[in-house]
């Protein structure tokens, strides 16, 4: 039972270093981010759908039985016989989809999570990519966003969340103008549902979609976040922290602008650096 | 389309805050955490449930329309025609279930996430939470830990992960025993994975329960982490964040020691201080 030892836990990218309003280019390393499936089946059963997961490569026969023992897709540890890849001929997704047999049947739909797909073999991360793409346009908003509005947000998140901030416990979701102004505001204890509160704020309010904004999260940019901007058609999402590699390459491809690390004067942009107005 | 004016999105407690090794009781407020089950129907259609998400209450209407927009439940946004809170005689859920209703049929169940249960109206949040009471026998574990201890674990997971931390956009999950000394560390973008990778290694390598063991999280303590130690019989957690409301009520009820805001010479207790060796 080991793991492959090709994934990589971090890649390699190159970004746009941001320091006092002046740009350069500067290699960078970021967390991977991929699709792992989990499958699961007893004696004479067929191997079922699991859960999918977005996760950093490595150590992927302790995430899937770990998540099996923790979510009681097996009743006890010692039932479970063998942890497998399944490798099929398509190369990309081959090491991303894990088998966990186990000693005992299973009931497989009463612990079935995320969304249950019919992928065959190989498919499941291919899939989900390809919805996106498939169904977002790619963002065309031509809007710009200046060096010194950028920095001032993340102040401007923490101002308006100071209340609720006294928990140290909240993730926050903003949408502003690209002037700076703040159309929106929510918190959560989860980011998706933070950016899930804004984007049901923009529906119910007939604003979408938000071409003009610029959405500022307090976490990090996962490729969770970048579908769900990507849908809302928000063109410039700001982060104090890191983004993912998959969201990186999800936001390049569907045309949004992804800054992280925007702390005091200083910011890196990781794709679409055409949207920010800085010296170069 | 008003949300509940009801719904708290902090709740007061009482800890216990250890400076330097002296603690003392104080109130404090902790960030409210409640599942919240959005379900969905067009015309013509029983509603049928689409996620139970854990979340904080307030804007309830605007997490649903935002949740069915973003992961696309609903196709256009003007397709929602009302949404509303599922008021039942279960006075305890009765905020905790929304339901969006569209204008044009939907299709559920290609979009159906997260766990799908039969619940009926105002029993899908108390379900999941007595299923947790139910399976997980409280922990007894007599374990103690020198608050000298406790306040070097950071330190040490954050040492253990120096060169992975360098992306700055990992969690971190670690087990260490009650002296201090590290058991296993996994690293993932997701804090959920990063600790199933732990609860994997311990279930691979035999070592389930880990009645003996220090959990210490990079993040926030959210109910499902102190679900997932649970099941694992993890007696104490540690965490330089905070912990929600629903984490410390379960930690209390299943006795688990929950401990946050490790920073330097300080940490405050939620639950079970009596495994921590403080002055007092």
């Amino acid at each position: 039972m080991h793991d492959s030892p090709v994934r990589r836990s971090t890649v390699g990218v190159r970004v746009q270093v941001v320091d006092a309003g002046v740009g350069h280019e500067r290699p960078d390393r970021l967390v991977t981010e991929e699709p792992m499936e989990i499958r699961a089946h007893g004696p004479g059963q067929a191997p079922g759908p699991v859960s999918v997961t977005m996760r950093t490569p490595g150590n992927d026969f302790e995430l899937a039985v770990g998540f099996c023992v923790s979510e009681r897709v097996v009743a006890h540890p010692h039932d479970i016989a063998s942890v497998a890849y399944c490798v099929s001929n398509d190369a990309p997704q081959e090491y991303n989809i894990v088998t966990v047999t186990t000693r005992t049947p299973i009931d497989l739909e009463a612990h079935r999570r995320a969304f249950v797909s019919n992928a065959s073999c190989g498919l499941c991360g291919k899939t989900t990519l390809d919805q996106v793409e498939a169904a977002c346009e790619p963002i065309t908003s031509e809007v710009h966003v200046a060096h010194s509005v950028l920095v001032a947000l993340p102040d401007r998140v923490r101002a308006e969340q100071a209340v609720f901030d006294a928990t140290g416990g909240v993730h926050a979701a903003a949408l502003f103008t690209a002037a700076g102004d703040l159309e929106c505001l929510r918190e959560d204890i989860g980011r998706h549902n933070a950016l899930d509160k804004a984007i049901g704020w923009a529906a119910l309010a007939r604003r979408l979609p938000l071409h003009d904004s610029v959405l500022i999260v307090s976490g990090r940019v996962s490729f969770e976040i970048v579908q769900k901007a990507a849908i809302a058609g928000i063109p410039v999402i700001g982060a104090v922290s890191a983004p993912s590699s998959l969201a990186v390459q999800t936001a390049a491809r569907l045309g949004i602008t992804v800054v992280g690390f925007l702390r005091g004067d200083h910011f890196n942009i990781y794709s679409h650096p055409e949207r920010v107005d800085v010296a170069r």
